[in-house]
């Protein structure tokens, strides 16, 4: 089956509309390519650009989008309320179909030497591309964000990025580039108005307070339905499966004689996470996503 | 999203293997049409073929299948177990994805138009694409084969052919085109080895005996791991949905005290067939495929 990858670049312009249409431009005009989403933030001043491709294309198509960007952004003139540190701010690639993250993070070192080396701006790798524990997390690596990062650079050993010169670029700073699990946006509605049993659930549930390791959970009311929501992220969608919340989230909310009244998945989602959903409850026997016919599209 | 269509043409031999792969070579010489299994039956002398494609690719592949077929197969020569009245037997089209079964009748018209009046064969529609309630069934209008349907074409009204001439084709007789659900043959495993407990479920679960009207059923026997199963056709997972089936099998078992170990899906099934079990045990609300990237490479 074909190879899948997802890549969420984001670029420190949220309120030029041309120069983000030109950054997608690149990303269109790849072939096996498809661009998905942009969102535009005036008040953060920054895009999120989301694609998916063959890992050849989702390669190319980064690289494209962050030379436009290197033309285009000018971070000495930029200002917004998110942290970053380069006109092209930070690139993940996420693997989504019949790909390893292994293999991500082989494509996410490619570019960021291919940037390095054609394009002259340092790169950080973060994530699962990290090479020093003290990388791992974004935040870290964008402390100071761009004008601070300009300052210690050349000066701070621990500051020396993992491709490139240890030299900001004058005008599109330095970019982190990486390789992450997909995120998943989930809400359970509960059949209460008590916003207390939503907040309760959230903590039990989330990694913070001891619940599972790759949630993130708050309880929020909906007003005009009269309900109360557990609202999550699932950022890694294998090891804490969407079907194993729904089910701890039922098993809580009936504690307190609370029915679960629906779900929904915000955003988008990777076909793996709804495959394995139906595998659970129909307790599947060697089940092979290639019995699924329209994935034999993509081979 | 794209709308994917399955064509499952039978052939008129199962023997000479030659034959089937230039028949096979002119699907898979098709743009847009996916060859994706051929199966032989030299007992039945006789071939099904399955493919998937645009709506355009699988009418295009399918008449030139039903030509390659012509040319090679003579009936007149041809014996074989299973009831046939032509080279190119029968031709069903199956809406897989964002298509519905009034398009795929609009195709098997089409196709059976064209191969009337280009390959001179008598064409009846069947299933949903059927002008007349004595043409649903398909063993209906394969009443005599071959043989016998030579000799009544010509004077019998109720055999006039849906296009053509009421003339059969001499080396190729006749072609049954049509379009029906999509089949998903699925197996539930019970943790007993009382087969009675098997054809009872079986016997619940099914439309012969006051089931689910699209659900076919019988209880087995699986001798090499000591258990028993219930063995469906599921010929309309939309109407009589493989979570509901599921979800009755458990029932109808727990009144025996027996648990279902395991289930399976054996072969193909079209994707929106697994999407609806997820859709329905995490209560999603609002759910759209065009939320699963991948169906998005599809556009």
């Amino acid at each position: 089956l074909q190879k899948i990858v997802e890549c969420v670049p984001n670029f420190s312009e949220g309120r030029r509309k041309n120069v983000v249409d030109e950054i997608a431009k690149e990303i269109e005009s790849t072939k096996d390519a498809k661009l998905l989403d942009i969102q535009m933030d005036k008040d953060h001043n920054r895009s999120v650009i989301t694609f998916i491709g063959t890992p050849q294309a989702v390669e190319k198509a980064a690289f494209k989008a962050a030379k436009k960007a290197t033309e285009l952004i000018d971070l000495r003139k930029h200002k917004g309320e998110h942290p970053r540190i380069g006109a092209t701010d930070v690139i993940p690639f996420v693997p989504i179909s019949s790909i390893t993250m292994d293999e991500c993070v082989v494509i996410a070192k490619q570019l960021g030497k291919e940037i390095a080396e054609k394009l002259k701006i340092p790169i950080y790798l973060y994530e699962a591309a990290a090479t020093r524990p003290d990388r791992a997390n974004l935040a870290d690596i964008r402390k100071g964000e761009f004008e601070g990062l300009s300052k210690e650079i050349g000066k701070n050993p621990d500051r020396k990025p993992d491709f490139g010169e240890a030299k900001i670029h004058p005008s599109a700073g330095a970019t982190v580039v990486g390789a992450r699990e997909p995120l998943i946006a989930y809400n359970i509605n509960l059949g209460t108005n008590n916003l207390e049993i939503a907040k309760k659930i959230a903590t039990v549930i989330r990694h913070k307070d001891g619940g599972f390791r790759y949630v993130k959970a708050l309880g929020f009311e909906i007003k005009e339905r009269g309900i109360v929501q557990v609202s999550m992220n699932l950022v890694n969608y294998k090891r804490s499966p969407i079907f194993r919340v729904f089910e701890m989230v039922r098993l809580e909310a009936e504690r307190y004689g609370v029915p679960i009244i629906g779900s929904e998945i915000v955003g988008l989602t990777p076909l793996d996470a709804l495959i394995d959903t139906a595998d659970y409850y129909l307790r599947l026997e060697n089940f092979n996503k290639s019995q699924i016919m329209e994935t034999r599209l993509w081979e």
